[in-house]
């Protein structure tokens, strides 16, 4: 097992990863404090590790809840469910959260610990790989809005963030597919070593080899952890960590959250970020070229049908980075080094629109 | 006008006090930044003081969101509507909420502010004492759950507070003695010369006496302030502000948020507090006759008919501070001097509650 740590003063925490850390009781018990314990988790992950939990919490007093699977589902009125259990159950300022399952019940989990009696603590116990790479670490927490993803939540950072790299051998496939376009972006926006050995390993990744897995979760929460220790509340570098995302949350939104996973949506969204980049004259051709073969090498898609270049304008508009000014956008200068800017030609943006959707 | 500093590093603001501010135009935009403004109001505020707002800020966009009166509203949903408003209005993380009204207005307001795209600036305007004294200041923001008093909130602090002390002049007297139940409180829990000047001046203050206002909104101003810099998220000293508040959440719960005001039910709990204070041998008879005297000039209930015993323990038992644990008080030394303790014997619990229900 690997330990890194979030460098966040008072709200410092360990993220371990490892193979077999939910079949590791005294692992588990050493980093939730608190007797009162609620593991929020959803219909497909719960019957696979809530055993697991309950077992190693068995001198606690644990209650489950229990969430339908989806982004869609992802909303104030799920959270508020949530609440309601810790309040049914009378649970006090001392017990802890066990967020157990991929990013959706991760950011609700969260939010739900960030509000109740303004604040409880809660561990991440993610079980995809989109999750173990990004949405666990970093203390984004939040839910929805019918006019925007992400537009309610808080920032609330876990007391511990629990990945084991077993529960990606249960991982479906695209699911799997779509946590290494989270990945990709590591190398991108910040290591072309990165991006290298990802080119080198891509197949060992798709056949879920544990070793490559554990190699790029430790990695991409290396990366991670670094920038937010430097920028908690994204008012600086933080923002990189959004490459790709202001396009692939109009992918997701212009689609009502059904048609394509989060991660998919980012992986055409770092497409057209670096084809943005290049209509800029700041990227060579061959980079973008590199990207779009990586990315169809992980079976992500590199535009998206069905969305009109103007449908996805106006939904890049009401994503929550742009909202009450010029949208600002992150952009490359080579594989490996990004950075965030409002001063771009709209020309660049709405040719690379017409070149990926449609 | 006086000017206080809550001192909390970055997060340090400003608490304005003086008359007539809401007629200040320049001042109002001073201290709110952002082009876009919502302001939260109810239907008893607003009639009296949006146009001022809307005046000073013309050169903005200003979107008003007016809730239904009362502790009865302060839910969960409401939010979701004042969010709903700011998501309407394509709001930017750089707008800034403004909380015009009493304590229920500024907490639901303030946490909209809190989880509106993870936290946008928020400015309090309480045009109420006890928001004056008490609830404006130190970022504690929320709602009620059925299941108990703010068990649903966040801690986020305004970036300002502007306390126009002329709003009390058509406060209805009975929301100014509700008022002034908060400001015995701090008197009691850490300043008994200022419980000396209240027992002095009571009368000027019920004839709502501009200068003698003021001066209590000043000095409360001060002790809150001075406690909020030392606990922010109340691990310790500030506990001691919840003076009362055990017994009053009791109270308040036990009759469903529609018989006593918050400050009416806090007014009791001090009582209470001080009563069970001396069943447990630490305060004289003569200090407990001091306070029930003081309540009694200021109109405040010092018993609660038509509650039993029993039914004000099983709230207090389900109040947020009791739950998951043994319930922690705020007992009393003497006037002026309180501690939080949660090791006092049960009979002077129960003698207590038989002495003032029923």
């Amino acid at each position: 097992m690997n330990t890194l740590k979030v460098e966040l003063g008072e709200r410092s925490y360990p993220i371990l990863i490892g193979e077999g850390l939910l079949h590791q009781p005294e692992l588990l018990r050493q980093h939730v404090p608190g007797r009162d314990i609620l593991v929020v988790s959803n219909t497909t992950v719960a019957p696979l590790y809530m055993a697991s939990l309950v077992e190693a919490f068995s001198g606690s007093r644990v209650v489950e809840a229990i969430l339908p699977d989806g982004e869609s589902h992802k909303t104030l009125t799920t959270v508020a469910r949530i609440l309601d259990v810790l309040v049914a159950n009378r649970f006090g300022r001392d017990c802890t959260v066990i967020a157990l399952g991929g990013g959706v019940v991760g950011d609700m989990a969260g939010f739900a610990a960030a509000c109740y009696q303004r604040g409880v603590a809660y561990v991440q116990v993610p079980t995809t790989l989109l999750a173990q790479v990004d949405s666990s670490v970093g203390g984004k927490t939040g839910v929805n809005h019918p006019g925007g993803k992400n537009l309610i939540g808080a920032f609330h950072q876990p007391v511990a963030v629990i990945a084991d790299a077993s529960t990606l051998a249960t991982l479906p496939v695209r699911e799997l597919r779509a946590g290494i376009a989270e990945v990709i972006k590591y190398g991108l926006l910040g290591d072309a070593a990165f991006f290298d050995w990802l080119e080198s390993h891509m197949d060992e990744l798709l056949a879920a080899d544990p070793k490559a897995l554990s190699h790029v979760i430790q990695r991409s929460c290396e990366i991670k952890a670094e920038i937010v220790g430097r920028d908690e509340r994204e008012q600086g570098d933080r923002a990189l960590l959004n490459l790709g995302h202001t396009f692939g949350h109009a992918v997701e939104s212009a689609t009502h959250y059904t048609r394509w996973l989060h991660g998919e949506a980012v992986g055409a969204g770092l497409l057209m970020a670096a084809s943005m980049s290049q209509e800029c004259g700041m990227v060579d051709g061959a980079q973008v070229e590199r990207l779009r073969v990586l990315l169809e090498r992980a079976g992500l898609p590199v535009r998206i049908d069905g969305v009109t270049p103007e449908v996805a304008l106006e939904h890049m508009r009401i994503d929550k980075k742009a909202l009450g000014g010029r949208m600002r956008l992150i952009l490359l200068r080579r594989i490996g080094e990004s950075f965030v800017t409002a001063d771009y030609p709209e020309q660049a943006l709405h040719r690379t629109l017409d070149a990926y959707f449609g």
